[in-house]
């Protein structure tokens, strides 16, 4: 029923989409991108119906229309979208970071607000739409934050998208996710980087390195400018934690040069009681 | 050709005496183990031919002595086999840390001295002989560390038991071998659980977790008596790489709280460079 407008047809956007397509969630689905190419990418691999590079006509007949772009593009397309949707349309989002966006897009959507912030934890070390799959969701966390001022047919439209991609629902304001992220991907992102700028600049470290060092730093191979990005608009969020982890760090080195060998062990026994009590990981990324 | 004596068969241990009868390496095994329980399943796996809770009975027709025991009790065993090993055994050990060990177990047989220090950089999550493995070190990085202490024949004979193993033979010095594992593996098992420690301790950071703190903080889950005591005997190697890091995660802050785009981005883009140039895993662990 009715048309999905997907802003920013990449790996993400191409992903709603084809999930759209795929489970017949709309009448339609309208893409829009900047690039010729990638329009012509979505349309090859049936990921949309129609493209176009002008947000505010993609949008013009739109039920429900998701924002995938980066998260510093989305005030600026809000802006070009609001007076053009139709006054029924709810809008979301599917940026990393809730704060600075649910700030910047809740108040151009009416009162109660017709935008709810989504943040679908689902993503490849692909990009671009060649790589879209209507599966993506299937399986992954969701993360949907509705505030006070979101209207409930907002939040009931984008739960019910959440169930309809086969997702894990969860709910939580936008500063709670922003904390949580920073925790859970934001500075494990930054300590990886650092790891591997330390230790795989080194012959003799790379010779002996294994599955422990690979791990550690699988995630710093991410694209540097898209983190850079993500890590500027939580830059907030993540300070705190960042320090307290540096600090934790320096800890354990004056632990190991005291040889305090009881709060060294019962330091570690409590990471290692954390980890394995997390249950078996799902097809999620983060 | 003659005898080789395991002293402790645990994972390690055991996974020598199952390799060395699965290529008829030696014409005999002999283990040994303090606990009844240890001897009981060493002998029912295969992996020996005879136990004994007594080193010194164990090496006395050894032509070639593997040490597996904990890194601290090394010093102890050499004393108690140097006078009963013959005068022609080659003594190695399979110890994470070898800077204090070869310097405690060098000067006990000869000069030039039959010890060369080992590193099998081969592991699983499990322990014990029971999940010993005749192809656990098949594939993986086998450091070896000779001195200028080291007789050639006592070299020649642990670079010929690493190529039956089927290993990939590394040779460096064991302070430059302490000072990289410190890199690849210790200063990282640190970072992991104080990852751990920061963001599994937190619901909301747990629920939104994916593969990226999954795989970041895994080698914390591992056995923090192991760990503890791996550290503190490498706690020299450690504490610089360790600071150094503190640091780099401080100054990471103080970049994103300034808001250096510009910094930010060559400084993950030097990250993502080492971490993709890491050529694809083999089966080793560290």
């Amino acid at each position: 029923v009715g048309t999905l407008a997907v802003i920013g047809v990449g790996l993400i956007g191409g992903s709603y989409g084809l999930a759209a397509k795929a489970k017949d969630l709309f009448d339609r689905v309208v893409g829009c991108a900047r690039s010729e190419a990638t329009a012509r990418a979505a349309l090859e691999c049936g990921a949309v119906d129609r493209m176009t590079n002008d947000p505010a006509d993609a949008c013009r007949d739109a039920e429900m229309v998701v924002l995938c772009t980066p998260p510093e593009s989305m005030a600026g397309i809000g802006r070009l979208i609001a007076d053009t949707c139709p006054p029924s349309a709810i809008v979301t989002d599917a940026a990393s970071v809730k704060g600075p966006v649910v700030a910047a897009l809740e108040p151009l959507f009416g009162d109660p607000s017709r935008f709810v912030g989504g943040h679908p934890m689902a993503g490849s070390e692909r990009s671009g739409v060649a790589n879209a799959d209507a599966g993506l969701f299937r399986g992954a966390t969701y993360v949907v934050t509705p505030t006070e001022r979101t209207s409930s047919e907002a939040a009931e439209a984008v739960r019910a998208l959440v169930g309809a991609l086969d997702a894990r629902l969860i709910e939580m304001s936008p500063a709670r996710h922003d904390a949580a992220v920073a925790l859970a991907s934001h500075v494990p992102h930054i300590a990886a980087a650092a790891l591997a700028r330390r230790a795989l600049a080194r012959d003799d470290a790379r010779a002996v390195h294994g599955t422990g060092l690979w791990d550690t730093t699988r995630v710093a191979a991410g694209d540097p400018a898209l983190w850079c990005e993500i890590l500027l608009t939580n830059a907030d969020a993540i300070a705190g934690p960042l320090g307290a982890l540096a600090e934790d760090v320096s800890n354990v080195r004056d632990l190991l040069r005291s040889g305090d060998r009881e709060a060294i062990e019962a330091w570690l026994a409590e990471g290692a009681r954390l980890r394995r009590a997390l249950p078996p990981r799902k097809g999620s990324d983060a």
